[in-house]
């Protein structure tokens, strides 16, 4: 089963590569013939774009649509989705990594960072970074938006990609404000459009969304849960080689994880004074940093809640009238979503 | 005829009105529901947009439509694409506020100025400005891909809908990087949104996009630049009361326009020296450039162009099949945005 998950995770990775390629060198080509000056804005999005590996979220797409039976029709609408979804991925990272002041991103400076190394100015390095994303912002629209499929089913895609839209927005304006309740944000923010979105996407394009939508919101809640605490472990544990991001990034900016959040509520009172104070100092040490955490026993709590999680998966998948092919590489990428390296 | 514009304004500003009110009140209900921290991220949004008052864009959207005859089936559609339009300027003058460093927008705090004083910070402030821009783009995507158009006419209408977002976002990254080439800005930056994409959109709606779109293409162009000239002699000449912008802000923000380029042009090297060092100055003082501007002869031959801009968008009109009564209308708003003084 794992020969075919790793067959089948290909197979999605060279199909959206290379729609990417494609809906990225036409805008290229378009800039370079209308506005040469404004091409390092794209190619520093292009390149970002590119650099991206995992392509889960298309994974997890074309195996919700397969897991409501055969794909039909909906091929070629699902490597548009595909394809979409992780231009959305590339713009939400380039303003979230301004908004965070994170200089680096998969292993290479961010589209802000970079930017601002091309034309030696910061602020003009912000913008053009916000900018870049606006423009990946429409193009990602534009491929939903022409998406060929019959208009129920075409309604129905615009329908999730909407509230996924709208989820990690108000997602990201509840992390800026470091709202308490974490695992609300992580649940808008990340879960949205890493797992929910796509899977209530893969199920729309092949008019399933009613008949399972229900049961596969049971298998991506938890998921989307477990993925992003599976990210904060790597962020608090994990090196700069593992992640593409800087160690102790998060411990750095003040961000609450459920890491943060578990040891402040289990630390005694003096090793809690001195996390809290360590939190959002520049200057934070990532060592102390960590084993307070590992005092707080937050890293164990963390593993056997994302193993409790990707449990709740598996359990969500066994009750729901699926295609077994398609629930088993729906269960594959559970797994190695909760168990990933980096 | 001024009477039966004014009469057909008040009908589209109504009918806007209405619909951006919809709209953005369920956004907000949504919003209180689900994420209430979030909602002055909206509620600053929604303040900006419904300061706004002249609802051109969408004016010249339903004229276009009247030019090629009954609008029919359409009617419906057009309210929907002028909705979006107003949401999309909201959108972009957020971004473009922030971007400028613009404290005062239609005569309150734009919306990051207004942000940052919400949370006593200023990065949360340009932030969470971002990220309601951010929302908006989100709402206005979804407006446009369900209108309730038929097929071909849908598929016109979101590729006017692409052409126009790609064109604006390129333009800012020009203006954003000080490009030389002023008149390119415009045409991209302000025409693409103002003037051609509204147009472009209310053809494409009534399914008259190959029979006019050359035609009203030559009256749009002109009316773009005249549009964007008479922004800069207001910005520059204007009172803060007839902009709701601060008087001299383009002089302090170093931004080129098609004044200070023709000043450059043509002051003597002495005078040239003075108003090159005095623009993108802080402390740039408004009298000394306005009276190097008017010793340019810049003002003067600034409306002579608009002038000239505005008998060109006349004679296209006057050769093309159009129906007369919507002819009319695009008439009479050509004058109005070329002679307007706000």
């Amino acid at each position: 089963m794992s020969a075919d998950l790793d067959a089948f995770l290909g197979a999605v990775r060279a199909r959206t590569e290379a729609r990417l390629r494609r809906v990225l060198g036409a805008s290229r080509e378009h800039l370079a013939a209308s506005a040469p000056a404004a091409l390092p804005m794209l190619q520093s999005a292009e390149d970002l774009t590119l650099r991206g590996g995992k392509r889960l979220r298309p994974a997890l797409l074309h195996a919700a649509a397969r897991a409501a039976g055969p794909v039909g029709d909906a091929d070629r609408a699902l490597e548009d989705l595909g394809a979409a979804l992780e231009l959305f991925q590339t713009y939400l990272l380039i303003h979230d990594d301004w908004m965070d002041g994170d200089a680096l991103r998969r292993g290479a400076p961010s589209v802000h960072a970079a930017l601002a190394d091309t034309w030696k100015d910061p602020h003009v390095g912000a913008c053009t970074a916000i900018l870049a994303g606006n423009l990946l912002s429409g193009i990602v629209h534009d491929l939903v938006a022409t998406v060929e499929l019959p208009g129920e089913r075409h309604r129905a895609v615009l329908q999730a990609f909407a509230t996924l839209e709208r989820d990690v927005i108000v997602g990201q304006c509840l992390d800026v404000l470091h709202h308490p309740d974490v695992e609300k944000i992580h649940d808008l923010k990340t879960g949205s459009y890493t797992v929910q979105g796509p899977i209530a996407l893969g199920l729309a394009a092949v008019g399933a969304a009613e008949r399972l939508g229900e049961h596969l919101a049971r298998f991506a809640r938890p998921l989307g849960l477990a993925f992003q605490l599976r990210d904060d472990l790597l962020g608090a544990f994990g090196s700069e080689a593992e992640t593409g991001k800087p160690v102790g990034g998060d411990f750095r900016e003040g961000k609450q994880t459920w890491l943060t959040r578990h040891a402040l509520q289990h630390l005694p009172p003096e090793d809690k004074l001195q996390l809290s104070r360590m939190l959002g100092h520049p200057d934070a040490d990532t060592d102390t940093v960590r084993a307070l955490l590992l005092r707080a026993g937050a890293r164990d709590s963390a593993e056997a809640r994302v193993a409790l999680l990707g449990r709740e998966c598996l359990d969500a998948l066994q009750g729901a009238p699926l295609d077994p092919e398609g629930a088993s590489l729906l269960a594959g990428l559970a797994r190695r979503i909760t168990e990933r390296a980096r």
